[in-house]
C-alpha cells in the first residue's frame, strides 16, 4: 500500500507528523488546498474557501511554533456557523454575501486551539431538508446526504481533516455514513451553539466529521477543555446489538453492515449482547419531526415574515405545518423525548455502547432528497451521543457505516469504544 | 381611587379596553411614550426607543383592525435580543450601534401577534454581572436589579406593559421583585432563544415582565400558540411553603413577605403545606455559577479573542475562571442539575406550586451590584418555571415579591396559580 499523502492523514496523524518534524502547517494546508483544486469542480463541497489566509496563517504558525490541540489543522465549517471573516449564507437565498460581525464560539475556539479556519462548507437551506449542490465524492451521481453535505464531502475528499456540522434530525451521522467518514453528534449542549443559526433548540446539536475516532478527542480538547487523548480501556467494551424498532426499514446492506460489525467486535474480544427497546421508542421518529417544525417555524419567524418569497417551496411546505401543531401536541413530543432519554440510560447502563444502523443504506442516487434520517432522528431527539464509523460498501459500491450510541453525557467513553471498534472492524 | 391612566393598565386590561372601543392603539402608544418622556431622564431604562415607528404602527393598526393576541400592545426588548430595525449593543463597548440583519424569533413573533416593538431596554454587559445605568423607579438611589434592568424598570415605570428579559442566574425574577412587577422565567427552552445572544445554553432562558399574571398567557399565545386565556381553576391551588436551604440568607422583609403570602393564600382557601428540600439542593447555587462561567467563557470566545480590551474588568475577572473549570467539574454540575430537576418534580407532584422568596430582600442601595441572585440560581439551573408577584415593601419602602415555582413544563398551571394568588394577596 502506497504511503498516505499528507492530506489523507487523520487529524491525529497530522498532529503527530508535525510534532515529529515530518511535515509542517504550510505543507498540510497546501496539500488540502490542492485536493480542493483537483476535486471541488466535481464535488462542490464549499461555499467559500480562503486559500490566501490559510497559507498565511500556516506560515505564521510554522514560524511561531506549537500552540493548542489543533495546531496547524485545516478545519471546515458548515455554512450555518457564523464567521466574521467569511460570508455566512445559511444555504438560503435571503443571505447572499451576508457577513456577521461575530465568529461563532466553535470558530473562535478552533482558532484559539491553533486550528486554521479553511472555509465554509455547503449546507442545505437553514440545515433543513432542501438539497443543495454538493455531490458524493464516492459517486458524483449520488447525494452526499444532508444537511451537513459539504462538511461530510470535504472530509471524505481529503480537502480537510476536520469539519463541523449540525444535526437536528440526522444531519451529521447520515452524511458521514454516506460519505464513508467518521461522524460525531455529541450529547446535546456539549459543543457551544453560540453563533450557529438556531433551527430547533431542543434538537440542534453541533457535531463534527473526521477520518478517525481519536480525532474527536482533539475537538473536545479545543471546545471543552477535555482531554485530547482517547480514554484508555483496560478491557474490550460491552456492546449491545440493537435492531431498533425500525430494523425492517434498513436495507440489506445496512443490516449486514451492522451484523458483520457485531461479529467482528465479538471476534476482537468485545462482549456482544442483544438489546430490545420498548415499543414506544418507535414514536420518537415522529416526535423529532413534530419538535423540529414546531420550533423551526418559530426560529425562522423573521424569515417567514419578511422574506417568504425567498424561501424554497419545500421548506415553506414542511415548516408551515409547524403552526398547525398545538402546544400540547408539541409538549407530548418533548415529554416522550425526556422519558425515553431516561429509559435509554437505564436500559443501557451495563453496556459501553449500543450498535445500530447509521442509515437505511447507501447514499441514494440523484439529488431530489438527501436521504432518510430515520436511524438518526430518535437519538437526536433524546440528546444522546452518536458516532458513525465507515464499515462496508453496498451494492452500488458506496459506503455503509455503523453507528455506536450511548447514554446522555457518556461521550468520552463512547469515543474510546469507537476508537477500539475501528481496530476491530479492520481485523 | 383614581381611575388608571391607559399606560398603567395591565396588558389584558389594554386588550379589553381596545376591544370595548374605550381606547385604541395610538392612544396606548402615546400614553406610554409620554411616560418615557416624563421619567426616562431619571430611570434610564432604554438604549433605544423608536417613537416615530411606534406611532406609525399604532395608527396603521387602528386603521386595519384587530390582529393577534398582542394587538396594539407596546413591547420592550432587552438589548441582548437582536433587532433588524434597531441597534443591538448587548450592553457591551464592543458593539456600539451594531445592527443585526435578523430579528430574533421573539421580536418577529411579537410583530406577527400584533405587538409593537417599542425599543431596546438596558442590559448589563452580555446579560452578566456588570451593572449598567438604569435606576430603580421606586427609588432612584437603588439598583433595579439585573441583568434585565431596563425591561424591569420600564414595566414598573409604566413605559410599556410588557417587556422581554433573559435569565441565566436570576436576571428576570430578581429585577421584577426589586421593581415591584410580575416576572416570568418559563421552563427552559419554551420561549425560542433564536436571535438572542447566547451566554450559557444550559441556563439561558427567555422570560418576560408584566403587571399581571394573566398577561403572561398573552405572551405564550404569541410565542407558542398556547391559549391566550389563563387556565381555569375548579379549586384553590395546593401550595407548598418552602424555606429552601438558603432561608437564613433572606432578610426579615423577604421572610415575612413569603410567610405573609402563605397566610393570605391559606385564608383565601388554598391548601398550604410545608416542604423541605434535600440538603444537596444547596449545591445548586454553586452549580449555577460553575455552568455559567464554564459555558459563558466559551460562548464569548470571539469577544475574548478579538476585543478583550473592551470587556469590563468585572466580566473578565469572573469569566476567565471558566477556563480553569475542568470538564469533569462542569459535568458534575450538569449532572446535579439533571438529578435535582427530576427530584424536584417528584417531590412537588402533589402541589400546584411551591412558594419561596423571590430575592434576599429589597433592591440594595447604590450601583456597585445588581443584587444577589441566590433565590433564583437554583431554579434556573434545574430549568423549572418561576413567577414572581409583587407583595409587600421592605423597611426602605421598596418592593418585595414572592416567588411561585413548579415542575419543569407545568407553566400553564403555574400561571393559573399566580393569577389566583394575585387575588389572594390583595384580599
Amino acid at each position: 500500500m502506497a504511503e498516505k499523502s499528507v492530506n489523507e492523514m487523520t487529524a491525529v496523524e497530522m498532529v503527530n507528523a508535525i510534532g515529529a518534524g515530518e511535515t509542517n502547517c504550510e505543507e498540510i494546508v497546501r496539500a488540502n488546498l490542492a485536493a480542493i483544486e483537483a476535486r471541488e469542480g466535481d464535488v462542490q463541497a464549499w461555499v467559500h474557501v480562503d486559500a490566501e489566509n490559510a497559507i498565511a496563517s500556516a506560515k505564521a504558525m510554522d514560524e511561531a511554533g506549537p500552540k493548542g490541540p489543533l495546531f496547524g489543522l485545516p478545519v471546515g465549517f458548515k455554512d450555518v456557523i457564523d464567521t466574521a471573516d467569511m460570508p455566512t449564507e445559511y444555504g438560503s437565498d435571503i443571505y447572499p454575501g451576508y457577513r456577521p460581525d461575530v465568529d461563532a464560539a466553535c470558530v473562535a475556539l478552533v482558532k484559539e486551539a491553533g486550528g486554521i479556519v479553511f472555509g465554509k462548507a455547503v449546507t442545505t437551506e437553514f440545515a433543513f431538508v432542501n438539497p443543495n449542490k454538493t455531490r458524493n465524492p464516492h459517486n458524483l451521481a449520488h447525494t452526499p446526504g444532508g444537511s451537513s453535505s459539504g462538511s461530510a464531502a470535504a472530509v471524505a475528499a481529503n480537502m480537510v481533516p476536520l469539519a463541523f456540522g449540525t444535526q437536528t434530525g440526522g444531519s451529521v451521522i447520515r452524511p458521514a455514513s454516506f460519505c464513508g467518514v467518521v461522524g460525531y453528534k455529541p450529547s446535546i449542549g456539549q459543543f457551544s451553539y453560540a453563533g450557529v443559526k438556531l433551527l430547533a433548540r431542543s434538537l440542534d446539536t453541533l457535531g463534527a466529521f473526521a477520518r478517525g475516532a481519536a480525532d474527536l478527542a482533539l475537538l473536545r480538547a479545543a471546545l471543552l477543555g477535555a482531554s485530547a487523548d482517547v480514554q484508555a480501556r483496560s478491557t474490550p467494551p460491552r456492546i449491545a446489538f440493537c435492531e431498533t424498532p425500525w430494523w425492517e426499514r434498513a436495507d440489506a446492506s445496512s443490516q449486514s453492515s451492522v451484523k458483520g460489525a457485531a461479529d467482528r467486535i465479538a471476534n476482537a474480544g468485545g462482549a456482544v449482547e442483544t438489546l430490545a427497546l420498548p415499543a414506544h421508542f418507535a414514536a420518537l421518529e415522529q416526535a423529532n419531526f413534530t419538535i423540529m417544525v414546531y420550533e423551526g417555524r418559530r426560529s425562522l419567524a423573521h424569515e417567514f415574515m419578511r422574506h417568504e418569497d425567498l424561501l424554497s417551496e419545500k421548506l415553506k411546505g414542511l415548516m408551515a405545518t409547524g403552526l398547525d401543531i398545538s402546544f400540547s401536541e408539541y409538549r407530548q413530543a418533548i415529554d416522550l423525548a425526556d422519558q425515553c432519554r431516561l429509559e435509554f440510560a437505564a436500559l443501557t447502563e451495563s453496556y459501553d455502547a449500543v450498535l445500530v444502523p447509521s442509515a437505511v443504506g447507501e447514499a441514494p442516487e440523484g439529488f431530489d432528497t438527501t436521504g432518510d434520517a430515520l436511524f438518526n432522528r430518535p437519538w437526536t431527539t433524546i440528546g444522546i451521543p452518536c458516532i458513525t464509523l465507515p464499515n462496508t460498501t453496498g451494492r452500488n459500491g458506496l459506503p455503509v457505516g455503523i453507528q455506536l450510541i450511548s447514554g446522555y453525557g457518556t461521550d468520552e467513553n463512547l469515543i474510546s469504544v469507537a476508537d477500539w471498534a475501528e481496530g476491530a472492524l479492520r481485523s
